[in-house]
Parts: structure tokens; C-alpha cells; sequence
């Protein structure tokens, strides 16, 4: 369950490496928000999807997290198509595909075909890494295992760097899969 | 207030002419469904922006609607960023700008800037219209108007279409906007 605004209003600019386990997607906004400011990306995290069940007047009485269908981060990166998920894995050998819904995947592909850049961020070992939507589904496609063993990340996706400025900087490693 | 998942769970497939002044938002949500099932293009609504009081168990048990800070649609159009809001007003005669948030005119602002496409689909006198981010700012800063008169919208912005298969059909118009 998120709580992404929750978490934005008690998030503090003093980011350390001694949180950097515990806070993927506090480091990716940090980044979002460097890349704003400093106009060279506009991207961001989507509202978690919500079922809402009864109202009373403008307050919400009752109402249930809903399973997504899209990722969680969209925004538009020097005319490209940006969208993304933000993954944590507490498994040091493997990143479970579990992770991601049927209806993500089918997301995925979709915007592939329409040449947008979909890709996850992956928190794994202490270590970041980009995986792109095609390495994902071609993946899938060529593996009957319910899994991506750490050393295929480790060999075929592209690290991330975390800044003490900028937060996670997964742009750097997007320019390479965009090559620009 | 929108309720956009009960509006889908509830949403007939035989739209007609007779609820057009009443479901904008279906018959764009009717739209991005053919597009997607066409493989045409990928927009989507995107949540409404919730904040939690009290959650119990799986259970949220007291929230809010927030003020938007980004637009409602969102998506990739033969690889271009795309992202629009949906205004309805009541007036015959102009369009208030108080249907938008300053944080709204940032965003577009941003958008514009990074190459992508903002705009909103203003439903005025039982027709439609494609208002782009680029007129929508400059009426704005040329103008100390808190409306935008019909007459405008109806010499400068692209008319769009209500199509019984498709939904209201905004790609033709924005195909004239992106001149492809």
C-alpha cells in the first residue's frame, strides 16, 4: 500500500545514504523535483488508484486501494514518452515478476509500440538498476521462470547512481537507452 | 467531484445523441477505447488525486479530493506526449478560466516547453472544442479577461467531432494541430 502524499509531506531534504534502503520513491521524487526545477524533465507520480464506496458531502467515508493498471511515474523527457514503475525487492538473488500485474505488462507493450519509453527502476542489493520495458517482455517471452536472477540485472540493465544533489538519477541512464 | 471508476463500472456501451450534453468524460473514455483497441494511441484518465485521513486494515475510512496539479488524460500518440483535461461549462456565451488551477497552467506551461502536447477539450453550446496549451497561455497573457468569449473559441479552436462508433473523436483534431 502507498501512501504517496503522506510521504511527500514528512519528506525531508536531508537525504542520506543511511535511508537510501528504505525510500525508492522518495529518491526518485527527489530527482523528479531536481529535474523540474531545473527544467530538464517534467515527469511525475500518478495518484494510487482509489474505489471509492460511500461519500458524505466532500468527505470519503469509505473507499479501497485498487490494483493498477498503468505505472506509477509518467512525465515527458526532451519530447520523449516517459513512464515507469519504482520496484523494491527485499530478494538479494532475484527480482520477482510477481511484482508486476498482467495489465502492467499489457501497458508496457502498448506503449512500446506507440514508441514511448516504458521502464521499471529496480531496488535491488542496495543497487539501482533500469530495466527497460523491451529487456522486461522479451524476457518474459524467452523465460518460463516466475523470476530475473540478479546477475542477468547486474549484466543486462543499466545502473543508477544515486546523488546527494539530484536524488536517483535514472536520467543518465536513460540517455543511454535513448541514446541522446 | 468525480467518480470516474463508478462512471466506468456503469458505463453503457449505447451512447447517443440524447446524453451528449451530460457525459463528456464518457465519450472520451469511449474514444481512448477505440484508440486502444484500435491500436491507434494510449490515453488514459488518470486518478483522481486522493489524500488519506484513516485507513483500517485494507480499509480507507476518511479521505479527501484534492486539487489537481496536472491534467486528467494522459498518453502516447505516434510517439507524442499527450496530456488534457475536459471542461464542461454552462455558459453560452464564454469559457471561465476559473475551471483552471494556476498549478494547471504551470504543468501545461512544462509540458509545452519538453515538446509535448497539453490542451483541454471544452464542451460549450452542445459542441466541442480542441483549445491548445499554446492559445490557452497566450489568450491568457494578452488578456486580462477571466473568460474566454465563445466567439474566440469558435474562430480559433479545432471543432471536434462526436462519432457514434468512436466516441468523440479528438485524434482528427489533434492530427491538424500536430500536422501530421
Amino acid at each position: 500500500m502507498n501512501y504517496p502524499n503522506k510521504i511527500k509531506k514528512n519528506y525531508s531534504k536531508t537525504i542520506n545514504y543511511a535511508n537510501r534502503g528504505t525510500t525508492l520513491e522518495n529518491i526518485i521524487t527527489e530527482a523528479n523535483k531536481y529535474y523540474l526545477e531545473n527544467n530538464i524533465a517534467v515527469i511525475y507520480k500518478k495518484a494510487t488508484p482509489i474505489g471509492i464506496n460511500k461519500t458524505n458531502y466532500k468527505e470519503i467515508t469509505s473507499a479501497y486501494f485498487k490494483e493498477k493498471s498503468t505505472l506509477d511515474f509518467v512525465g515527458i523527457y526532451k519530447g520523449y514518452y516517459i513512464e515507469f514503475d519504482a520496484k523494491e525487492t527485499k530478494s538479494s538473488t532475484s527480482f520477482p515478476l510477481s511484482n508486476i500485474h498482467n495489465h502492467q505488462i499489457v501497458h508496457i507493450k502498448n506503449i512500446l509500440e506507440h514508441k514511448g519509453f516504458a521502464f521499471l527502476i529496480i531496488q535491488i542489493n542496495n543497487s539501482y538498476y533500469l530495466l527497460s520495458g523491451n529487456l522486461l517482455i522479451n524476457f518474459i517471452n524467452e523465460n518460463s521462470r516466475k523470476s530475473i536472477p540478479y546477475e542477468y540485472i547486474k549484466e543486462n540493465c543499466l545502473e543508477i547512481k544515486y546523488n546527494y544533489i539530484k536524488g536517483l538519477d535514472y536520467i543518465v541512464s536513460l540517455n543511454k537507452l535513448l541514446e541522446v
